[in-house]
């Protein structure tokens, strides 16, 4: 320890904390180092942005706004309730959320301010500086923002886009060691849609169990699954092991600025009960939870919304993401990954096809400069050599989009650097 | 470094982190260790909850709701906004703050999720842990509940009662050292309901000055004041000293729940923007903000809300205060200190005259398990000695409140232990 003096200073000097500055945002910081000026000579097409509401074509059911009018009108929900949320919230939520074979009730609940506020709780919870938190790649970026502030350390591990973005469990085995907190298993997936088998996650949860190492389970998208797939809570294929499940209303019902998400403890074997619950309360203590109007709101919301609703909504995207996929996989050069869920789609470049271009960063910002779509590159994922596509946009603009892609893509393809040396800079 | 091994084990342990251990509130755990058992022949009567809509006698303006009924169905404010809130609402409230002499504008202003929020912001930013932040004694224990968890020093300095809770400023000067990183003042104060003029407010602001210290100003109760005080923004009578200023629409327009908070960077010499600036806004996306519903409905409250509701809020507030210390000051043995402002009053107990009772928690027990009334042990506040009361009851609760506490403190009531030996344990 340096010696402690009271000291008069001449002139102030008031820096950051080393928590703020960790806090740090990839996407945010590689977005804003972008040159994004778009050809003043085409309409701007926004495929970056993971917000189904931006475009207008998208909009939350209105059994949801009706029951928030309700709360609101019924004065009933305008004080503090308990920090990690009333009751009658919490048991709505346990209900929409059980399942033959796993039942769930009020007390397992924790609600959030969104499901980045739920993330920020397990992951401040489970870790502590030093140790280590194992995420997807490619991956969200708030885990790592997350973690990284409070010193946790992350390793990425690999998804496999040949077997559509199933884990590598060999490199996630590998990657475990004494000092593993938690294993972040995202389904369905944020960037890449995938959405696992039974089987697949059930070996994820070998290795859980294995190790004895906890899950937690990014399930935003559940439910959010195209024809032909099924969505499987990765707490309900286990006996033994302790995941807490992330979700909230944001996706599936279009409301994700309501900031109205959960934490759902799946704990057969009590293995939270001497800490971890008790954890996670105190932490919610720090904001008092998600806004009591919208709490009010949400076993309306649970209750009223038809399946319907979500049947077209996933019809809409399903059908834009066949018809995106169909367009780009002509596209020589471009290798796109069909998704299986959720609302975004991983587009491979081939970037020695792609010689003017250093990087996907390079090559999504001429993207924009020349064709005035923006696309966010996968390097926001820690996934170079991708781009990433919103399949919520209106049709109108996802098929124009596709064709100044395919544009894009016939104008700078060059096959000089197939199979032998590279043309880095060529312009041909 | 232990070395790091890749093991196989055979049970499961997942203790949670030590910044979730160290997330604790120290009123949840002296009140969930009280007893607080009811006399059943008497209705309970807390005192204790700073919520002013737990009687439903005091409630929101209609314009508060109709403003937020108007954002839902407008559909305008379902979306993400900035992590820092939405434009439109940070200029209504940079409006509503801004003073002649002192013009905020949008950019000053970042929204959170309630003022808890606001302070979690601020303390995070501001402070490394093994730095120290000084905070008022009797203070609101959540400044200690942010700063400890991450490791940061508190250091209480002395608030006096007999001078209506003023700072004891050479205690407060004797705690600066090097690693002060700011200074809390909650203006108008929780605990005490004092309000600060406009002098003692500057001799703060010179020990701040001098040390170079920035301040964090809690001014959650801004404008609630009675007749014959004025409340000064801290940040309007200095040229030099930067200030984050957090407030929000809690307690002034009865909404505690709804989770909208706000703090002002006040920063007429740039101080904060090397860092500071940056840093609130890197941890303003952990959690990406408060409901947009409700952010959408700020610039309606804000402007549409009459002058007459506060006026009568405060009007009804201020009454019940003197009903309440004219009652009390009668009481043989106890000390009420007359507030300014804000919701709550402090009582001091002469503890040698209630022998029975070791201290402010078993006397604040005795009283629940006697006459079923709740008063909140100032141990809660770092204050032993003394209790608080909540000013927003209706007003026939309050008036049996006193009598109930009459009642009390005459049965209890002992001048064996004055100047002399105390009986503790005695039951005469």
């Amino acid at each position: 320890m340096e010696p402690v003096t009271n000291k008069v200073y001449h002139s102030w000097n008031v820096p950051s904390s080393q928590f703020a500055k960790n806090t740090f945002n990839p996407i945010r910081s590689i977005v804003d180092g972008m040159k994004l000026t778009p050809n003043p000579e085409k309409d701007m097409i926004a495929l970056s942005i993971g917000d189904p509401t931006v475009f207008g074509n998208m909009t939350l059911p209105d059994e949801a706004e009706e029951s928030v009018i309700e709360s609101v009108k019924s004065r009933k929900f305008n004080g503090y309730g308990q920090s990690f949320g009333i009751e009658k919230a919490r048991a709505a939520i346990a209900e929409y959320s059980s399942k033959e074979g796993y039942k769930i009730t009020a007390k397992d609940v924790i609600l959030t301010s969104g499901c980045s506020g739920a993330l920020d709780l397990c992951i401040a919870c489970l870790c502590n500086p030093e140790q280590n938190l194992l995420i997807p790649r490619p991956g969200f970026s708030i885990y790592k923002t997350l973690a990284e502030s409070h010193k946790i350390i992350v390793k990425d591990y690999n998804l496999l886009p040949n077997k559509s973005w199933q884990v590598d469990l060999e490199h996630l085995e590998s990657l475990i060691d004494d000092r593993t907190a938690a294993i972040v298993v995202n389904n369905p997936s944020n960037p890449c849609g995938s959405v696992y088998n039974k089987e697949h996650l059930i070996e994820i949860l070998n290795l859980a169990e294995k190790y004895k190492i906890p899950i937690i389970a990014d399930e935003i998208y559940e439910h959010f699954v195209y024809s032909g797939n099924t969505y499987y809570p990765i707490a309900s294929l286990t006996e033994t092991v302790p995941v807490l499940s992330c979700s909230g209303l944001t996706k599936r019902f279009i409301v994700p600025g309501w900031r109205l998400g959960w934490i759902i403890i799946f704990d057969k074997n009590d293995v939270f009960e001497a800490e971890v619950r008790q954890g996670l309360i105190s932490l919610s203590q720090r904001i008092l939870g998600p806004s009591s109007i919208v709490q009010g709101a949400v076993e309306g919301i649970l209750a009223k919304t038809p399946q319907k609703f979500f049947e077209e909504t996933i019809e809409f995207v399903e059908t834009n993401a066949k018809l995106f996929y169909n367009n780009i996989v002509r596209i020589a050069g471009l290798h796109p990954v069909m998704p299986q869920g959720a609302m975004y789609m991983m587009i491979g470049i081939e970037m020695e096809k792609f010689p003017e271009y250093i990087d996907d960063v390079a090559f999504t910002e001429a993207l924009v400069r020349e064709e005035s779509v923006f696309c966010l590159p996968a390097k926001c994922f820690q996934y170079p050599g991708f781009f990433r596509v919103v399949l919520t946009v209106p049709r109108d603009k996802l098929s124009l989009a596709c064709d100044r892609i395919a544009e894009f893509c016939t104008r700078h393809y060059s096959d000089v650097g197939s199979g032998g040396n590279v043309t880095v800079n060529g312009t041909n």
